[in-house]
């Protein structure tokens, strides 16, 4: 069970760490700063200029894509993905600058797993390329998406089309003006296996009765121009052969798709903690209160200690379950997921409330990143499943070993 | 040790939660949505019709400045005056309605206390009858204001003036256009005790040399018009009359300023955190999900209880902090001001968290007060010293019970 | 609402503070370092004369039978009684000295309250002398008392007799050899509701068929000679007038027994806390480690505050809920009890731990009474009802408020 | 960085599984109900068959003293070890079974490196085959050992001799009839570096002058005939060569053999953590309350799946501390090993407390291994360091990233 470094890893890890640091990390606030000169939901110049300049020197390294089918040269697996994604969580722009940016990876690995030749063509390439973006429509506002089973979106087949109507919202990175398609999940059955009503079909984002609502936002935040939209779809109509894997499969692409975004998503977490790690370390050496720097008041010496120990911890616990899910068996690997699911972004909250405490009214105010990575942080414990449903499934799979059935509900 | 309800304030009380129940929190919403309209730094019509009708209603009523000293009829004491304070924080409007807001009720308490006549005419008057609005500068940028005898702004005597050089930040209500008037923590001296070098002085917001540098951001947001601001002081001349009490008198002006404050702070966020448990409450009871009503499905109940068992300790304990104000003994009182400064707070903002967590991706966003709620209580955590320095207070109250001096440091 | 001490309580409290401190407390290492000289289960003659001695003195002083009914001279209500309580968890003798220890003053309650003449003759009369002890007998091996409607002992008509068979463990005090009577709850209908199936009836503690299988072991300990005695009864057959109330009413009776007592135990965890933050105090201030005092070290000081905090949040609210029940509707003050039942061991306990870890290997030793008052407070979190069904309990109360019959299960 | 299973460990790792599963644990129950035998500081007949019984079977099959050095047969390295000792913490008796209990696995460490050749034949070649055991003399009841350059018990070299003067306590083992041998942390200096007035002596158990002043207990239990014995030295004279490596060299000795002892003591933890869980699940699934599996009421689902999620992290923190223990480097190693020093033996004290609730009353007594084992484990928050020293080592590795010097104290 190797969880380290390996060899074909470490120039990949020191090239990404170096660029991210020496290039793209310095240029985050300057991009975050021009989305209030005006039409927040497009790029500025000076924003299409910053990313596509950094996206283009990413492509020209070989930094791009990082994720197996997709990788041109040596295929990383999940546990050497994962460091890489780490790295990529202490900037706003490093995942897209890399084309490793979530709803997008996920997306390419539906069309690459589950598309047919056609979508490959039209909606993959793009992607990979960087020169469109995709959403993943899966929440909505009326039921408790927490119990997927409840989705209620209907999709109605009429001749060679389907026919949608319902609510989405929560469609993160919809908001931006390059975003060209949808990915949806939709019920096409009221009857039969709970698990085999839903399906999963592909929305070109212009398709005629789709309506922006709403931007929704997180803490005051509308994270535009990527953000996360609310729409309305009355009688939006795609042909039949956008429906995915066929009719009733939409858990089974669903599962397919998640498990590698959470390991992203969680690994991104660890290395905001990290980062928020760092602020705090150095804010409290750097900073005198009654004589002395902060790090010898109070309890900050046990603040820090734990930070670094639920860190290493969470970190572990995300490769090993980024390694589970290389030896192919998803079954096995799945509560490994719900674990770091519950975990990672957990601790990296935490950490980031503490170092907010350390800077003291600078820590919630726009002079450090911290607030902002709280926000986002926070929307982790809700996104793909809330913590309680991630614990659930732990739970599930742990009685599962003492008996068969008794522990259902 | 009378911690109920008294006959004399139950009438109040009644009208209060009338008022803000039927009144007041029905215009939360749309006085909030007006401050995007033009610029966030002035009042709407629609807002001053908003906010000085209700303050109109209130005043007729009766139900304005309860604080003692300032009371026509009868003088409620700080018990009393807390179950009000609960009342308001549970709307965003409220305190203001019965000018009972910060800073402006610290800051009448202080020309009421130590003022002189001309004070009282001048500023005192106007902010009793809700007129003008006033801030009160105490933190700086450049040290830890967590001790506060950090506090560097200089403030030297030239004559019969004197003139201040510095910066403040977090000056909360600066940015509303009614602000008429400052209170400032300067230092006068560099020698002599500790708590003797810092005085408070009185400025006309419309001084020449002051410069507001921009407003603070809390979590992304900048509460306009109210705001939080940031700021510069270059030669800023007051006459020497403007002194409060006379040089090296600051802390002991804070001290008395600070005490009322925090319990109305603390029982604000008693109410806020009631607001959260009825939220999560009715959440629970009306959402589904795995074919129950959230309330039953795992951790729930004892999420619900946990915050019931939690409210009532706090509210206790701050009327305990309040008992012990009434009793006169302000060095007694204090080590209680610093126990509920840490736990109201913390406990407001954990079960406000959980209901953020009831609602999922909805309690993040804008269709529920708890994301705005939990940006408000994270401050306070902060305000008027971190819970460290608190907590480093009632520890130090402890030790002496034990032993003269050994605890210092 | 007065939660504080009344002016007929002073002279009391003073009383039993000054006799604990100088009389009672100072003989508690001797009277346990006995137990272990011959039969643990019977009392030395040195046991004897300490213990008698003791409550000879307070009878004479009338510190006796505070408790309401029981009382000559003025009665005192539950908040009074709640400051004695507290006080008397200070000593591991204090409680029987006054006569004021568990499982006897619930069991004086239910004969003062349900009890026949002939009953209050024969027990009541000499457990309000000290004379007799007596046991309560409720929880069982075999299901889960939690769920207190699971209790199984069989109670049969059998002419003018009743038949007892089954198994009860946990009956504290029943190791004692002046134990002369026990309480039993016990199954007298299998059908109709499910509170009324259960009974209370009266069995001498030396009635034929009666085994005591084994002493039960709390973290080790014993607690001889009280003890907690695991039960055989065999065909116990008793006379028909000693079921209490009648057939079914066993739940009736519970309840009234229990809210007094659930206090009373809190009340006394809350003086055990005390206890381990003087102890934490002193330790902290007289052992030095890398050059300072323990108290000045890492998070010390955060610890002793979180300390206090929570001692003075748990006292707080079981005064409240003591007030509660002096008001006299005990549905109302249900929730209450059931929430300090869940707060103030949990708090104690972890207090005495935090005590434990300051003093280092002493702390887990017979050196100081921390681990002794551990593993007694620890049982406090089970005995009674666990903390989840308490927490059940305060959740459902909450819920109802909102709807009524949807929170059930 | 192989964290998992290697080919060489398989099956020893079945073979130890299988023996402690089949042969040890069914053993335990028995082996400990004899100490209350007799006089409890020797071993019943029965006791010596049990124990002599299973270390001859465990040597004929080559499970004997698999730390590196001294095995025959391939060494396995202290990861590999590790899982070995995961399973060793699941029985009583099974680390004897296997000569790799503590103290006497650090003692054969410091033999093997630092003794003489007459000592490795005196007392490491016994120890290895079982016929002795020994105890390490390092904590003194007057002084705060936390800060072991406190130790103050006197050694002065006197002509050939060394003589010794002072208390010590908590000396594992040391009750046991076999113990032959103490190695002593004692003070030769007064001056120089503070970490080099220390020194490592060995010294025969039956040398004149030693008294055992009386067992330490814990929670109670003494635990017998192994026990935690404090003695009084005085004026005890051993050889000059019976010091370690030379005076000043205490330190040294102690960093080098406290490592893999920590590795060991937090796997065997982790071993009870996976008990605990175990029997809690199996308790949730068998028991019922409210016409439910306790499994599926309250918080349960949350408590089971958060003992499993704690486990597993702390389980790959251990892990990763044994593997930075074999790339050799200590430096590197020693914050890792006060991460799990911290880390193990807090969740599986939480995880023993959550099983112990589970069971209700039966978790508090002796019907299960629960109660016993929360006491052990809580022992291990201060052996080896109370937790806050260890966390005050992890703050300070991780500020010395940060600065130079400037976090000291």
């Amino acid at each position: 069970m190797d969880l380290g470094h390996t060899e074909r890893l470490l120039p990949v890890l020191a090239a990404v760490k170096a660029m991210i640091t020496d290039e793209i990390a310095p240029l985050d606030e300057e991009f975050l700063s021009e989305v209030s000169i005006g039409d927040r939901w497009t790029f500025t110049p000076r924003q299409t200029e910053i990313l596509e300049g950094l996206k283009a020197k990413a492509k020209e390294r070989g930094l791009w894509n990082f994720w197996d089918t997709f990788r041109d040269g040596p295929q990383l697996n999940t546990v050497e993905y994962a460091y890489l994604a780490e790295e990529m969580g202490k900037s706003h722009l490093a995942a897209e600058v890399f084309n490793c940016n979530a709803p997008d990876t996920g997306n390419m690995e539906v069309f690459a797993r589950y598309g047919t030749d056609a979508m490959k063509e039209q909606w993959l390439k793009p992607l990979m390329a960087g020169r469109i973006r995709s959403a993943y429509l899966m929440t909505e506002p009326d039921i408790a998406s927490s119990d997927a089973t409840n989705i209620a979106m209907r999709c109605e087949r009429d001749g060679d089309s389907y026919v949608l109507n319902g609510q989405k919202w929560w469609a993160t990175g919809a908001g931006d003006p390059r975003c060209a398609v949808h990915i949806v999940m939709v019920r096409t059955a009221y009857e039969g296996p709970k698990h085999q009503q839903h399906s999963m079909i592909v929305v070109p984002a212009d398709t005629h009765g789709i309506t922006k609502l709403r931007p929704m936002e997180v803490y005051g935040h509308d994270d535009a121009p990527h953000g996360h939209m609310h729409f309305r779809y009355d009688d939006v109509r795609v042909p039949a052969e956008n429906m995915l894997l066929g009719e009733g499969r939409g858990f089974e692409i669903a599962q397919g798709r998640l498990g590698p975004g959470r390991i992203h998503h969680c690994m991104r977490a660890i290395g905001q903690a990290e980062k928020a790690l760092q602020l705090m370390c150095e804010r409290s050496l750097a900073r005198e209160a009654f004589g002395k720097p902060l790090a010898q008041l109070g309890e900050n010496f046990d603040i820090i200690a734990k930070a670094r120990m639920d860190i290493e911890q969470a970190r572990l616990l995300c490769l090993k379950a980024a390694w589970m899910m290389d030896q192919g068996d998803k079954r096995a690997a799945a509560p490994w997921i719900s674990q770091i699911k519950v975990v990672a972004p957990q601790i990296a909250l935490d950490i980031t409330d503490k170092a907010v405490q350390m800077y003291g009214a600078a820590g919630v105010s726009q002079d450090t990143p911290l607030a902002r990575q709280w926000t986002h942080l926070r929307t982790l414990r809700l996104a793909d499943g809330p913590d309680a449903v991630h614990r659930r499934q732990v739970a599930r799979a742990e009685l599962a070993r003492y008996s068969v059935g008794q522990n259902s509900s």
